[in-house]
């Protein structure tokens, strides 16, 4: 056997041994998970750096728009929410952390606009407090994963105006609590309220995350969508979108939060009987979006 | 021969496609390296993710890292470059960017502290404008690759001040200029000043790079140091620092920085004419440091 090469006299900084000198630096950390997410990340960095060999104004550049990434924040704006969401890393950690199996609803991004608490409504109550838009029934049901109605269940919505704004985007100028609400299943696990058709919207698209975008020759846009958030005492919550299956850019969300199972028609009823009694005008349209919840016990 | 299986009918996102197709949004990206960054960035950037299975709890705590480190900045304080410094990645963005092959100076990082144009000296002039510290000669000489003398060359140097500050980290408190100036050698290529034996300091450690730091068990410590960038007419410029042989934190440098080739001994000199002729207390301590620059006609 031929004897162990020496190990190297010389532990500093080399572009060859670059991570692993990084990654020694934290060899220290305390937490054994803090300790774990440092070292992958050093090492997957100077990959990425090497990889391109980033050249010094490139850094600069880099340094300079994460800077004003985080000088646009304000209570109000996420800009480093918005970054992750175009990086497709917030649709990633959201999908690695609700793995489901097939066997319940898909989940998505929650997106940086469910900043405030919504409102408690009555099923049926109207959300679109603005007046405009395309007059909608929303309803569903929320089911265990067999199937059992989940009575008491809570589901969270909100969506954007006709204009593509969340309320918290325009205070003062939407009716507080605009397209928002939380609502309670009935003995049946079901739910039904008034609001409108959702519209396509940009992202915010004046900060750097939309001079990115404009750079690489993405549209700002995500395809028609309502939020929710569905949970029932002993199950799993899941935060979801449906989407509005004629809407523009189903297939080039910026954020890439489409999923094919979470997509629905809205379809019109013409039943002036039926429109009296809901509240609505004649004719309406509908969409129907059933939620199935997995059991605590499957929690991983 | 089999036929080609059919591309998938779906090209929407998924936990096992993620990298793929957030790579694909950036394919109309106009400017080619705009476009090859961004994919390696997201393909290095989902791996990380995937890795280490990041919870959303983690997500939420490195967007809110980023928020608060772009927060920090202000016109004199660059937490992103800290962040990038003690990650490493400066370190490596400059060796890339300035492999020598062994035949010229080394580089080492710029740091964010060369904020301001030094102020223009003669040889021989005190930059220790605020009376602290140890009386100490540097001197040098800048030469091409054949040590054939460059004179005019411009030697821009900077350094903390005994209480570990550079002076425009204390604008008010430090006199203006302290300790930094910019020298031009002389006929033999030679330059020489006075100041002030370097001493180790803490980068700023009270913002977030300072938390991590702590969180991970690192110091927050640079070895004793003295700036330099040398540039002569038909020669590439050097960004480097020369390191003082027996400062702490030598070995463990919370930004990478050391490098084996710039470490010098600051010995004693005990010559009362010396330093009279040199407007030195006596004795006076020295630190040499000789510069070697490649030709313009190697830029990569």
């Amino acid at each position: 056997m031929t004897p162990e090469p020496a190990a190297p006299a010389d532990e500093l900084f080399s572009e060859e041994r670059s991570a692993e000198v990084v990654a020694e630096s934290f060899a220290g950390t305390p937490d054994p998970r803090l300790r774990q997410v440092m070292t992958s990340l050093v090492r997957h960095l100077h990959d990425f750096v090497k990889d391109v060999e980033l050249t010094e104004a490139e850094w600069e550049a880099a340094v300079d728009f994460l800077t004003r990434t985080g000088q646009t924040c304000t209570p109000t704006r996420q800009e480093f929410i918005l970054l992750s969401d175009v990086l497709g890393v917030s649709m990633l950690v959201e999908t690695i952390n609700h793995r489901t199996g097939g066997t319940a609803t898909e989940s998505t991004v929650l997106g940086p606009f469910h900043m405030v608490a919504s409102p408690a409504r009555h099923l049926g109550d109207d959300i679109a407090l603005d007046g405009k838009g395309t007059p909608c029934l929303v309803s569903g049901r929320v089911a265990g994963p067999d199937g059992e109605p989940l009575a008491g269940a809570t589901v969270d919505v909100w969506q954007t105006n006709e204009d593509g704004f969340y309320d918290v985007q325009q205070p003062g100028i939407q009716p507080e609590g605009n397209l928002r609400g939380i609502f309670t299943t009935d003995e049946d696990g079901r739910f039904w309220f008034r609001s409108v058709v959702p519209r396509f919207y940009p992202i915010p698209d004046d900060g750097p995350v939309g001079r990115l975008l404009a750079a690489t020759g993405r549209h700002p846009n995500r395809p028609a969508h309502l939020h929710f958030i569905a949970e029932a005492a002993g199950h799993r919550s899941v935060t979801t979108h449906v989407f509005v299956a004629d809407s523009p850019y189903l297939d080039s969300d910026a954020v890439f939060g489409v999923k094919d199972s979470l997509v629905r028609e809205t379809p019109e009823v013409d039943d002036p009987a039926r429109a009296a009694e809901l509240g609505l005008p004649n004719p309406f349209r509908t969409l129907t979006f059933d939620l199935s919840l997995l059991p605590s016990a499957s929690d991983r």
